[in-house]
């Protein structure tokens, strides 16, 4: 994982479903190659295998079932998520949290297949708790500011700072990064200037006029 | 929904993921070209898209999530599905059993967007229940017999006739499936014989040495 | 369970818990004796010992689990409950909605026990499909008008109108209630002239100045 | 908080439901006073009124809902049950796990309302996760031993030991309690040696034919 780094969380939006997932994706690949910045895509899990066909770009879930092969109806296994194209998954999320048991679970899991764990949190405190199980990242975000435009690092600050400080106090190694309201260029400054590693950001990408152009305008003040 | 019918649930098994997932759907497509009974794949998720690609199977998913466009991170909007390739849907397997209102919404979203829905159901008193629902299938699985190797034919063949009077005495279009236990071509006999229309499956056949040869035998005796 | 029938959902309020949840009782005893309208408390679970001590109105759980004696820490058993004081519970609450075949469990549950079951339902849909479980009563609450102070029966009248057409044609003994937003002796009436055997009812009471005028009032036009 | 502790988690046996649940209290009352070592009753919330009455224990909750004054039909709120009786909860048992967001916030509220918390987990990893939000004591059960009378202290005594050494080395004020198979006095002693601050146990006392006896047993050896 090289930072600073982007993750777009594409969510269930139209605008980052199935053809447009694609389009997403190419406007990604792109404004990475240009810029130089490490970007991720992390689409629906019917998305995944097309876009890692048609493009080089990293590609996170954005969930994984705690699961070892088996009955399991409806649930997809890491095995065949990592067949399909994933390097890495975003784990609890604040639309899809989960049981503390789970998540060890699942980030034991993303070790043992060698991809890469970003866990989302929602405070400081359950930032540190996530940092004993050594995943990859940590993506703080307040919930009450997800998709609201107000960026985290504005609104809240002493979150992120914080969170920064206690996750690399438990390791240094862990990536910390910065979801919630990220949209714009200063967005992105003002994260990495409160010692984040990269950013999780979604329908202000996803929504844009020209997602192109809004991820080259997020990464421009880095 | 041509019947009997025939839906091939892959679950979450090592031999019916990726590759093996693909195998296993040109396995599908064989039997049912030689057989004239109608056979459909209920893959993983990442898997629909490349067996969609590559045969000519109805493909059912295995779940929907109750969910429409937004902000569902790890849920699997109804819309993205269709496009990768889906026909109908398994809903609340008893692997993944749904809340009431939610499997009247997935129901629902199905009709919307004009793909089959089959319900799981544990027992008489719920598939009954569901079909005032008006869904394409009933599936009716006594959860205590999957995976066992014992059909539900035999150990409770009144599970299947009561199931299969009630729910048509609802609606008659409404098909009714066995599920639970079922991999011979006795056993489908035996099925379509109390008045299902068609069977659900998925160890007995994913798990055969050659799955082709059990789907052959498996509708031997229609 | 005479009707007409008025059940009093105390949710989790701080105006319903403890001391206040007894003196809620008080009043829903008072004014049941004036009003010759039976009247069910229906308090969180740790006050209903102390509520079955002190009055002889008719206790309601809000929720029952799913289960049978055994290893459940934290859930609440059916056995338990009687023992504590209830005759009856609610199943299914918008609040806490419920998987299929557990609300199947449940109803079968209080009927092995001979208490009362009150399932809350959602739209006609989902009200004949419980219908088919034969509870005692179903009680309909579009859940957008929970809490609103927007009678059901005003805002959306078709709704109790049909849930009672739907419930009836399935098993006519069965009492249809009418829930969400209902809190005056208007609302009731409306209800009652839909239809309605009674209503289920919440803040509108529990936060009234006089809890007892306002049910008084609430019954005031039968 | 003295330790040695003993908690004897009621779950939802009938032998601790109801009189039974107060028969058992009076049982660890007694066996509490002879032998000076703190014992504390965990059980249904039905009985948690009635319990409090009738003895001077000290009442832990099984379960704790992350939710505050408001409409959670079903749920139980800290302040009722705080009224009802308890000084205490477990919290993410492995019978009821917990979403990590929930965690933190139930932690949170023991301490807003000055009662002790006990968050139950299931290896040492999730243990030290636990640590970081500083309740007042962690219980250590591997899962697959809970309910087996293969006591963790003997099966698996690293896991006790290193679940000590983790969590005193975040926070050496927070107990360190060892469940999941402890019944005997030999049991508990070799806990003790292993560093556990005390024990968590259930059916070994539940199901025992003269509760009081076994219980004098447990702490005959300290």
């Amino acid at each position: 994982m090289n930072t600073p780094i982007v993750i777009l969380n594409y969510k269930t939006y139209l605008e980052s479903s199935g053809k447009k997932a694609l389009e997403l994706a190419y406007a990604l690949e792109s404004a990475s190659e240009e810029s130089g910045i490490t970007m991720v895509a992390s689409p629906q899990v019917a998305d995944i295998y097309r876009i890692k066909e048609k493009t080089s770009l990293p590609i996170f879930a954005q969930h994984i079932d705690p699961i070892t092969p088996g009955g399991h109806t409806g649930s997809n296994l890491i095995e065949t998520l990592v067949e399909a194209g994933i390097s890495g998954s975003l784990i609890n999320h604040s639309e899809n949290r989960m049981k503390l048991a789970d998540i060890d679970d699942v980030v034991q899991l993303c070790k043992a297949h060698n991809i890469e764990s970003c866990v989302c949190t929602n405070n400081i405190a359950t930032s540190k708790a996530i940092a004993t199980f050594n995943p990859d990242a940590v993506a703080v975000e307040p919930p009450e500011l997800i998709g609201t435009g107000i960026p985290v690092s504005q609104a809240q600050p002493e979150v992120v700072e914080d969170s920064v400080n206690e996750v690399k106090s438990i390791n240094k190694d862990i990536k910390v990064l910065c979801g919630a309201g990220i949209s714009t260029g200063d967005d992105m400054r003002a994260a990495m200037d409160l010692g984040a590693d990269g950013v999780l950001l979604a329908s202000g990408i996803v929504k844009a006029e020209n997602p192109k152009n809004a991820l080259l305008d997020l990464v421009s003040k880095l």
